[in-house]
């Protein structure tokens, strides 16, 4: 299997070939550094007009950067060569809300009803924010008691990243990078203390941890963005006879740059 | 029939209460300064997903500012008290792609699987492009030869409105103040001869002429943004069984500020 530093220099549609004859299996982070790297919801024709809602409603939350047509698995806006049933590294399949298999290829699962959402991922504006110098760590994904709006069946709370940054200034100069990239998450949905808005344990994030769990300084400024994991989460909740999603952190790389897709 | 400058102070409820009882049938232009007007398309939920989809995918053109489940007439996130099949102040309805009604209410013609699309209008940031005291003209809404993304049976080019800027300067401030205003058309989506991008004649606006027809100067440049006019054209060329919308500049007022919606 190719190293860190080898997928760290690769194009987007390298890796994905690489995704796609079974030689990557692991996660994504430091892979082709720089692109969009999109989280997945597939979901059947029958409830993707309410789960497109579901995702215009709570945008920050959800934001898109491509959905499918029934049933064809190439994202045409962000990776037209891509193939959602092969190219990315680990899937989670489920059946009504339930966890049935954790396949490297959905092929057998594909289906000429399925529709690809794919959610940006907050790597996005994280390597802005580094790029920009500010001084900041990243504490994992967490689910909060923000209520989403909902839209068909899919209801829950939303799912948030945690990052503490060093002092106002950065904080500052977060909200004003992350605002640009909307295609992914956008700008933070809450400045404040964890426990306001449902955290208990910022050291344990739930979702997704991180390695960094050094104490709180009480200089830090903690701020939340709405998570790609959120559409997931209440699609499974929706217990919908089918839906595939990528596992936590093994991501479909595309071939647009971050910067590329940002507003202003 | 209240006058101009009685709309340009009233709040937006206000307003829509005077047109559901049928006391307001004129254009919404003058009316409640700084609010988010919007474009009406409805259409029925079998092509809902698809015309989403190309709303989406065409985001410049067809940027959204709202939404409603099947049946529904409230546009919950901008105007929840409003009623869309009322509080327009005139509608335009199709069969097959060909007008058979201009009502000022259309309840008779709801059914229970109409979906509601509201799509931003310029006015938005051509107020903060005022406010901003950059110099411009408005010439009106032209069909382009700029082709837009497919979705479904939804297709076509893009209807574009043209403004003239008095200087490169005045150009420089449009481009950073209109790319906030996201759900109100964004940047412009061309900067140079009209004629590129098939407009032959800029002093007869094919789609939404306006009064101004002075001569353009050497000096002025030409910019272009995507119309709201666009996903009601594609809707009627997919010859839909029924699609109801807005008619020219009698646009839903609703209860958002066009600041309020701004990304950055």
């Amino acid at each position: 299997m190719a190293n860190k530093s080898d997928v760290a220099k690769m194009l987007p549609k390298d890796f994905r070939q690489m995704v796609r004859k079974g030689e990557w299996t692991e996660k994504t982070a430091d892979v082709c550094p720089g692109y969009v790297q999109a989280n997945l919801a597939v979901v059947p024709k029958d409830v993707a007009f309410e789960f497109f809602l579901f995702c215009f409603r709570n945008w920050q939350a959800c934001s898109l950067v491509d959905i499918t047509e029934p049933g064809d698995p190439h994202p045409k806006l962000v990776a037209p060569e891509a193939d959602l049933r092969t190219d990315l590294p680990k899937y989670r399949v489920f059946r009504d809300g339930e966890l049935v298999d954790e396949p490297t290829d959905v092929r057998k699962y594909w289906r000429d009803d399925l529709v690809g959402f794919l959610i940006g991922c907050s790597w996005g504006f994280e390597g802005a924010l580094r790029a920009a110098n500010v001084q900041f760590r990243t504490l994992g994904d967490f689910t909060t008691n923000i209520p989403l709006v909902p839209a068909g069946p899919f209801q829950g709370p939303m799912a948030c990243s945690m990052r503490l940054f060093k002092s106002s200034y950065d904080a500052v100069r977060a909200v004003q990078i992350s605002s640009r990239y909307v295609p992914e998450h956008g700008a933070p949905v809450f400045m404040g203390e964890p426990e306001d808005i449902g955290i208990k344990d910022i050291y344990h994030a739930d979702l997704y941890p991180h390695d960094d769990v050094h104490p709180r300084q009480p200089s830090e400024i903690a701020m939340f963005w709405g998570c790609g994991i959120t559409p997931q989460l209440t699609a499974l909740n929706a217990k919908l006879p089918i839906m595939i999603s990528h596992k936590g952190g093994h991501m479909l790389v595309t071939d647009k740059l971050a910067a590329e897709m940002t507003v202003l």
